[in-house]
């Protein structure tokens, strides 16, 4: 299908648009074209320094167990924002975002089997769901690479690695299983920054929570990721191993719910908000200014 | 009443135990001493490196909003423990604690009015019941004391002072209100200290969300607060103010639930988990050891 693209201020009016004409475009021109059905592919790369997040939209009936499953396994799954029951709207990701149509390509499974996949859920949308938030390790990835710490599928432009481990995760109702993983091979001179500065953004995964030998963590080959493609691991480098955006996708699976719905993967949720704000309404001191009050 | 106290390698039986008695004591013998109702008063210093928690023990029904709520304002309520449904235990902080019996004086409300205060809840204890347990700020003061760092409050073994402000919060079903927030002087030349080094504890509150003149936050007058002891301001020092655990407290009482269990301000649950433990299954690699796997 061939889109004639016509660009007016900020308007985008087409029936199809490629990646490559959303390069540079601001957040809320991506945001247009995946909201018209025009754009419906990954996002990775796309609307630079806007948070993207997984999503997990389900009956509200199993909503207060999936908190709980992301309290009590934080690394996998920082959740960033939390709907009210049957509102398109997420309060902590900016009030331009409706979640029926924001999201590029949307998977609904019924009863643990991918039903549908969908540009939109308005038609199907039910006043019963709940939308939790989830945050991804694209932030962390930025901060790495502006620290000078070369991230391998980036600079190749493959999709990051990922790996099914053996690390168990903490059980809540119906949700339980073990934990997805990506890897990223650090040089060893760079692994104290690298666990330094991911540990500082707990809202996009953390800090790893495992290095070195894959098969400590049940992973059979490293050069056979279940998802996205290997990369090489040179000597003098380490494997470090972070929690995944995946896992809660499969424990959702698993969990085989009568109705979820979630996102195909890569294709995320483009949030109002920057990838490094705060989520809060109160945000951090985080310097005082010259000539700030004197208590007399 | 006078209690007699014999002390046999870890087992305390008495009556009544005084606060003295269990300065250095270990955590065990602590929540022994709570869970007998031996001891029914403040956990300040006590147990030192135990994490301590804030309650919220509420019907099933509201603990979908309020982890919302506490979703949406994480700075005065940062979540660091969630129980199942009618279950005393709370995974996150460990195998021994009791939700029933460990917490030194419970507080029960029934539409909003304080109904009882209990040294146990086993006998109304609940099968619709969940708890939500929150950090507090004893842990970053600690940091901030070990960088130097005075706290006037704990130098003057006052209870920190506490304010109502007019700083809003993000509401959740029935959960609304404004902040409550404790302030703390600090020299000009330790501000930046302070900050960083709070902001690294968010499941206790993390970095200030004020500083400077009160009435900018909505604080008449920073001699009297509404909890707590005032403490002097001196030349120098610039007042910061941080998100205080009192504020769910007032929210749920605010809320006017026909059923709610929080407890006596100060008398805080002591958890079973170090106060700067990650509350996770999967821990942060903090650092890789002399002579780590080498991938080949």
């Amino acid at each position: 299908m061939v889109g004639l693209v016509i660009r007016v201020w900020g308007i985008i009016l087409s029936d199809t648009i490629s990646y490559d004409s959303l390069r540079g475009a601001t957040a809320a021109d991506v945001r247009k074209a995946i909201r018209s059905g025009a754009y419906s592919k990954h996002t990775a790369g796309l609307a630079a320094g806007k948070l993207q997040c997984n999503l997990a939209i389900l009956p509200e009936a199993y909503a207060l167990d999936f908190l709980r499953f992301c309290q009590r396994n934080p690394k996998p799954c920082p959740v960033v924002g939390v709907s009210e029951t049957g509102s398109p709207y997420v309060p902590t990701l900016g009030s331009e975002i409706d979640i029926r149509t924001d999201v590029p390509q949307y998977r609904v499974y019924r009863d643990g089997v991918l039903a549908e996949e969908l540009d939109d859920i308005s038609d199907i949308w039910r006043d019963d769901l709940v939308t939790i938030a989830l945050g991804c390790s694209f932030t962390f990835e930025n901060a790495l690479i502006e620290a000078g710490i070369n991230i391998r599928h980036i600079e190749q432009n493959r999709t990051v690695p990922m790996y099914s481990s053996s690390l168990e995760l903490v059980p809540a109702g119906p949700f339980h299983g073990t934990m997805v993983v990506t890897m990223r091979p650090i040089p060893y001179d760079r692994v104290a920054d690298a666990l330094k500065i991911s540990a500082a953004y707990p809202q996009a995964h953390g800090a790893p929570v495992a290095s070195g030998d894959p098969a400590a963590i049940g992973i059979a080959n490293l050069n056979a990721p279940e998802w996205g493609e290997p990369v090489e691991v040179r000597a003098g480098e380490l494997p470090l191993y972070w929690a995944c955006g995946v896992t809660p996708q499969n424990v959702l699976l698993d969990a085989k719910l009568p109705f979820v719905i979630t996102h195909k993967p890569g294709c995320m949720l483009i949030a109002d908000v920057g990838e490094r704000d705060e989520l809060s309404n109160h945000t951090s001191l985080t310097s005082v200014q010259q000539g700030d009050y004197h208590y007399a």
